[in-house]
């Protein structure tokens, strides 16, 4: 097992991470207290991991569950209710812990749900998705979407500890595995190039799923992760690096509407876009693009914005982006692999071109 | 004008106190920028003052207004949802100022909103009323209810500043006059002696709404607020004392439906059976109790239990409220005048006996 200590201000957490730990008691008690746990998951996770899951809380501790609804449509204020009706049907107070366990929706839910139940509860997270690991175990980002926005409505709460199963990427299909690689390829595209250069050495052992791959992937991932949230925790500065990629994915979601592309793959096609208008501005060398769309397509993940969507759509679906400030659009480029930048000072021109020039055509 | 500020951990923040303050553009000019404002009101608080607040904004500020339905029994996530529709209809960011023009529900919502839209932005409290300029403009408590229970689903959110115009306290019914001076006599039986005195003295004064009176007693008692929240910012500790009342307060509001009770009115019974079991538990001297059932009676506040709620149900409705720990009903009483205690340690036939004897028989 390998262990990083999230530090964050007034706050620290560790990431456990290893292959089997969701079976091993201790990692799970120190957090969980008298006033008891209610269990967050999905329908797709529950016949997987629940039973192991509730076998490792001590039989003293009151359990509750709930089973969500599989899937990005359902991370909403609706389903955001069903959570707190469990709470308040079963009583639970105050000294309550949540547990989330399942993917990013489940953890995105159940966090929130803890940040503003009784105005902020006790929260542990067990991802079981790759994405969910090197992405949202790190940095207390909680939300549901709202019709119009994703992660429009939202709290900063930190878990008091997060548990990395490996052993639970092994049920999970390909095309979930490829959009967590999509998040780990970021860490090394912004900030981290020895990073970068050890993926694409190591990118069949993940595909592969060894677990010493993906233990050391996780545990890289979550390093500069945690690096990157300790010095910024609340998103005023560096930590808007972390959103390479994301404006433009989170236009493609919203776009053919949520569920259609999965996150990781709209992020990935949004890296591509935010390197080719990096070049295009003259800031990455050309011969770095095709070594990161060749990272991209070896990872199974799409390197071009779908072809419904039309630079016009696009340019009017990144103004409702949440990281739009004072009516300017931010993006996050590249000046190197391994050195992101935020810029709100790029040409309009540049961007119309990437917009079509990325943009599907089959 | 006064100025009272409240000094929390990382945040500090002005309350301004005075009459005509609602039409001063240079108080609020500091706390709006580019990013504009979203005024939310309510049916009733429009029409007298949201006229005066827009003209008190720079004329290029771009402001848009969510007109809310009056009372309580509409503080819940549906209604929170109009305000989210608003913030996303009018493409809103991360730089809005959210600012609350009403009582306390109004408060409560708009505060809440702006704590969790887009993680958290920034908010401005125009109290209307006494009770919300007393209570709930100190101390960042945001939240709705749940069917099942009162405040349950919230966040702590700082105001960045207040503006407590006692200009509108003029149009305040002489029901809600008395609901604020429900939670300005807490502060004085639960900490501040010397208050208390004051009010026994000047309650008439406050009663025909002398501005002199109103400014000096909202200055004392969000002195009170400030220094109990600033040493105990996230309710672990002292700022329990401030729920003195509301234990049972709660249960009456809930037991009765939301709206029957104003909460000024169950928290001021709710002291009054605090009160008579600390003198039952030998802790409270007898000679007091007059002295606390004249002033709240002078105040037109209600004294006693409604006659609907008998003890079997106080005590389940208690056992509900959000103060409750590991199943644990903790309260607030009284050694003295001016001298609040938290405990979880009371003899339950005391309590039972409290219930009944104070429960109305009219």
């Amino acid at each position: 097992m390998t262990t990083v200590e999230v530090r964050l201000h007034d706050h620290s957490y560790p990431i456990h991470i290893g292959a089997g730990l969701l079976g091993e008691p201790q990692l799970l008690s120190p957090h969980v207290g008298a006033g008891g746990a209610l269990i967050v998951t999905n329908e797709t996770v529950a016949p997987l991991y629940l039973e192991q899951l509730r076998a490792a809380l001590t039989p003293s501790t009151r359990t509750q569950t709930v089973v969500l609804p599989d899937g990005e449509a359902h991370k909403s204020m609706a389903t955001l209710e069903c959570i707190f009706d469990a709470l308040i049907e079963h009583r639970f107070s105050r000294d309550v812990t949540v547990i989330a366990l399942g993917g990013g929706v489940v953890g995105d839910m159940a966090g929130f749900a803890a940040a503003i139940y009784q105005r902020g509860v006790r929260f542990v997270q067990i991802p079981t998705t790759l994405l969910a690991l090197v992405d949202s175990s790190v940095g207390g980002k909680t939300a549901v979407n709202h019709a119009n926005g994703k992660n429009m409505i939202g709290a900063f709460h930190q878990p008091t500890c997060v548990i990395a199963d490996t052993g639970t990427l092994k049920t999970l299909s390909d095309r979930e595995l490829s959009c967590g690689l999509s998040e780990t390829i970021k860490y090394g595209l912004i900030r981290d190039a020895a990073f970068f250069e050890w993926l694409y050495e190591n990118l069949d052992a993940l595909l592969k799923r060894e677990d010493a791959a993906l233990v050391e992937a996780i545990r890289r991932a979550c390093l500069n992760k945690a690096e990157v949230v300790a010095a910024d925790e609340r998103e005023h500065g560096e930590r808007a690096l972390l959103n390479f990629g994301h404006t433009f994915g989170h236009a493609i979601e919203t776009g053919l509407g949520h569920g259609e592309w999965k996150h990781g793959e709209a992020v990935a096609a949004g890296m591509c876009v935010a390197a080719d208008l990096s070049v295009r501005m003259g800031r990455l060398r050309q011969d770095r693009l095709p070594r990161i769309l060749d990272i991209v397509t070896r990872a199974k993940l799409p390197t071009r914005l779908p072809r419904a969507l039309t630079q016009e759509r696009m340019l009017d679906l990144m103004a409702i982006d949440k990281k739009v400030l004072a009516g300017q659009v931010r993006l996050i480029l590249l000046d190197e692999i391994g050195e992101g930048f935020i810029t709100a000072d790029f040409p309009q021109d540049a961007l119309h071109t990437t917009l079509d020039v990325c943009r599907d055509v089959a």
